[in-house]
């Protein structure tokens, strides 16, 4: 089975869960149920890695140290762009290569998704033009003074208008399981969120 | 502030969210309410940090590749010691090096939890003897079949009996809201679960 590339972008200071839940979510779905088909990745639709800008030592907020797969210079096709949010995205909103990264991967990509304060750096690319979106409630006002041309939504966890963006930091996992429902449907993903004891929210639009 | 030192083992094949999740809660809680107060460390209570055995370097399940900030040979004084699970368990469950250490750090730490299999380890080093406790829903005859004198609950996302053990991989954030309530009280617990925009569940014991 060919399976679908995930990408994570991550950087310094990207929020742990911000990264992590979705990176659990596409690593663990499997479209046979139960736990022994999670023993194998026979049955894994989903190959997720993470991207970084320029080194592969990275820092996440709370000081977790990780290493990216790749980075802009040797990264694989991505099927599915997925973008954290953290402080560390206050510095990356005027970094130019980063956000033309962004949007010409996403450009290419089947799906651009974000979690948390990551809709502000696909606000800044030019991606949520005149669509609904959303991010952490403490940077509503952020995401809104990027472009009023943004319907910022400060109701929902995961907002779907072409591009998918979810709230804050957990809600990046029901936003992974609205991915992997789309996908594959929802036997499939309550059998992945039963494998990870997760209780989704179905707080979306 | 004097900081409470969360040692965090890790290992080859470390389920992702079962570290992850509880290295979010302990390192996003503040004494002080808000977006705000997350922007530094200053009333921040929990130090988090992960231990390895030997290498820094390991991957995690799905692939994720992660450095350990200590090893067995170099680790700060432990306060709260948690034991994640995953798929790396089950060769560790005979390594007596490690299940000695769990037992020595865990008989010098204030709290001992675990997260899904890693109450396997937990039972194996000989900490469960004569007590409540849980692991994954597909572990549970796995758990049951290490001593008979653990009291195996199946219907809790959290079970506190002086050791803390909770239930698969998400649930290990619940339990580690657990020990920042009860260490902190309801408002610093609920106030860290609004930030990361975690809802949490009380089935607990």
């Amino acid at each position: 089975m060919k399976k679908i590339n995930v990408g994570i972008l991550i950087f310094d200071e990207v929020e742990v869960l911000d990264f992590a839940g979705p990176f659990e979510v596409f690593s663990r779905t499997r479209l046979l149920k139960g736990a022994e088909s999670r023993r194998s990745d026979d049955s894994a639709p989903f190959n997720p890695f993470t991207v970084s800008m320029d080194t592969e030592h990275l820092t996440a907020t709370g000081g977790l140290k990780i290493i990216a797969d790749y980075t802009f210079n040797n990264f694989p096709k991505i099927d599915i762009l997925i973008v954290p949010g953290g402080y560390g995205t206050r510095t990356l909103l005027n970094n130019e290569s980063l956000l033309k990264w962004i949007k010409s991967v996403s450009d290419k990509a089947n799906i651009t998704a974000s979690v948390c304060t990551g809709s502000l750096l696909l606000a800044k690319a030019g991606l949520l033009e005149g669509k609904r979106a959303t991010t952490h409630w403490g940077a509503i006002k952020a995401l809104k003074s990027i472009s009023k041309n943004i319907c910022v939504i400060s109701d929902r966890r995961v907002v779907n208008d072409e591009i998918i963006t979810s709230a804050g930091v957990s809600s990046g996992i029901d936003m992974a399981f609205m991915i992997v429902e789309n996908l594959y449907g929802e036997e499939v993903s309550s059998d992945t969120a039963k494998y990870i004891e997760f209780h989704r929210s179905k707080q979306t639009l």
